[in-house]
């Protein structure tokens, strides 16, 4: 009897289409794991080894970009000062997509009250006060506040890591409330800025390729609140300060961002006082990989089951 | 002119005493990152590869633990569902060190109305609404709910690592209010918990003093809320049901827990569902390292630099 071989094609879920139906067989595979809210998810093993060896690749890629001048790592928890939070804007132009940490400081009485509304079923959380932190938006923000004062000469190179959250209950898999970014910034001159994300963007381009996916790079802008936004979206466009590689995830549905790149002017400079080595207002950009959408369009374009993925990718992800 | 090399004990900050002056002096070496919230810290590439190694150690392990039956991987983000934060009990007995997440649900008008309380410097956060997530307090609470049904024959080994938050601001540079737990959980029968956690009380203990700590053994408890929370105390440690692991960290100050050991009983059995092959409702015991403590302590009993830290210690957390 002759058995053909699998042909990635066939493990490929031809027969899936759609945010609902590739979230559930991704559920179903183990490869996620529902939590009942929409957006959150635990992460099996093998969704975590696709997700590290991506980060292992972006950090020997670092190493080709930098040439010598190596990226400074740090690490933040994927919490941010409120105050710091309060001066990047995002109140007003994203306020929809907001976390912000509330406790409990009250005494043993206001406890007590707070348990009884708890018990009737009543919000609770009236009886909270705001915390001195809020969920970070994205994972280079609260890198910007620690950087005040002048810069070294020459700019810096950073190299960061953590999860982000925005508040965006959905049943698109890709568009998780809460998800990792491994992030490159530099901050410097206007040219240091720019060069940095034109760089990136070619060798983010170039790596995707080489993991079998077909990158497109596209101008894009961020989703501002509002009537208001519009303008905001706009101007981002014209001005091209948001680039994105975008991919093919959902079968049946557009392409998703797999990785972003900003170009922020002075705006951290000016906000946190940043200055570059010659005296000017720092600039500033970064670009960002999204580890678990990248996982997603891996498990989507190559199949489920990583034994059977392209021997390039597999090799480059240390798979085996 | 002799130069006498430099020892251990030199570089153990031999003046350094007290909560502040510890934290003072991370952040002076740049190991820690100032964000301006006690307890919220960036860390440095080098403190991260020493939380690092101490992971990839502990995964090894676990394989020794497991002997043969494989931990499952987990991984879940620091968020958890707000209907099974509710079922814990954590808002009876650890109100203070929540951290619920709230985010803006109104529309374009309400927005501008919360504007205008955030530029007038007012509480602008009675605009938000509760979102379905909370920040996590300890990682293997998401993973209870998503075991509801009966487990498979032997039980579950569960293998996890994340970030968990506790609202408790401190000088203490190893209070922080959010920092990652390394754990492995079991679920199964009573003498299955029992039994994991009395061998990786022991493995950890060994683990621990092969890097030169001296770990202590302690039973312990957990800080209750309140006048009620004595009587939990006292039948927390009266039943045993938490150890510590305890090492020195904060020069001059009494040792801190390292890592913990908590059997639960049948308390997220009930809580979710959770039932043995058997029949009986799950039993379950979880043992948590603390990476960054772990790290603390490494590096004030060894001093800053790990190029000098005793030669075991450097090959087992693979530092060279």
């Amino acid at each position: 009897m002759c058995v053909e071989p699998a042909r990635h094609s066939d493990l490929a879920m031809p027969a899936i289409e759609g945010y609902a139906a590739f979230r559930d067989a991704l559920l179903g595979a183990g490869l996620l794991v529902a939590t009942g809210v929409r957006g959150l998810y635990g992460r099996s093993g093998l969704f975590e080894r696709v997700c590290e060896g991506f980060d292992a690749l972006a950090t020997r890629e670092a190493r080709r970009v930098a040439q010598g001048s190596d990226y400074e790592v740090l690490r933040f928890p994927p919490l941010i000062h409120r105050g710091d939070y309060a001066k990047i804007d995002h109140i007003r132009n994203f306020p929809d997509l907001m976390g912000s940490v509330h406790t409990f400081l009250g005494s043993e009485g206001e406890h007590m009250a707070m348990l009884e509304k708890f018990e009737a079923g009543e919000d609770w959380t009236r009886s909270l006060r705001p915390a001195e932190v809020m969920l970070t938006p994205a994972i280079c923000y609260p890198l910007y506040p620690t950087a005040a004062g002048t810069l070294p000469e020459g700019g810096r190179r950073v190299d960061l890591l953590g999860f982000a959250f925005r508040h965006e209950p959905s049943d698109d898999p890709a568009r998780m409330q809460v998800f990792r970014q491994r992030e490159f910034v530099r901050l410097g001159t206007p040219e240091d800025a720019i060069a940095h994300r034109d760089e990136w963007l070619a060798r983010g381009e170039e790596l995707l390729a080489r993991l079998g996916l077909q990158p497109k790079r596209v101008v894009a802008n961020d989703p501002f609140f509002g009537r208001g936004g519009k303008l905001m979206k706009a101007t981002q466009r014209e001005q091209e300060l948001k680039y994105e590689l975008v991919a093919q995830i959902v079968p049946g549905e557009k392409p998703t961002a797999v990785s972003s790149s900003n170009y922020h002017l002075d705006h951290f400079g000016l906000a946190f006082g940043i200055r570059s080595a010659g005296g000017g207002v720092a600039h500033s950009a970064c670009i960002g990989f999204g580890l678990e959408r990248i996982a997603l369009a891996l498990l989507a374009t190559h199949g489920f089951d990583p034994k059977v993925w392209p021997r390039e990718a597999r090799d480059v992800l240390a798979l085996d």
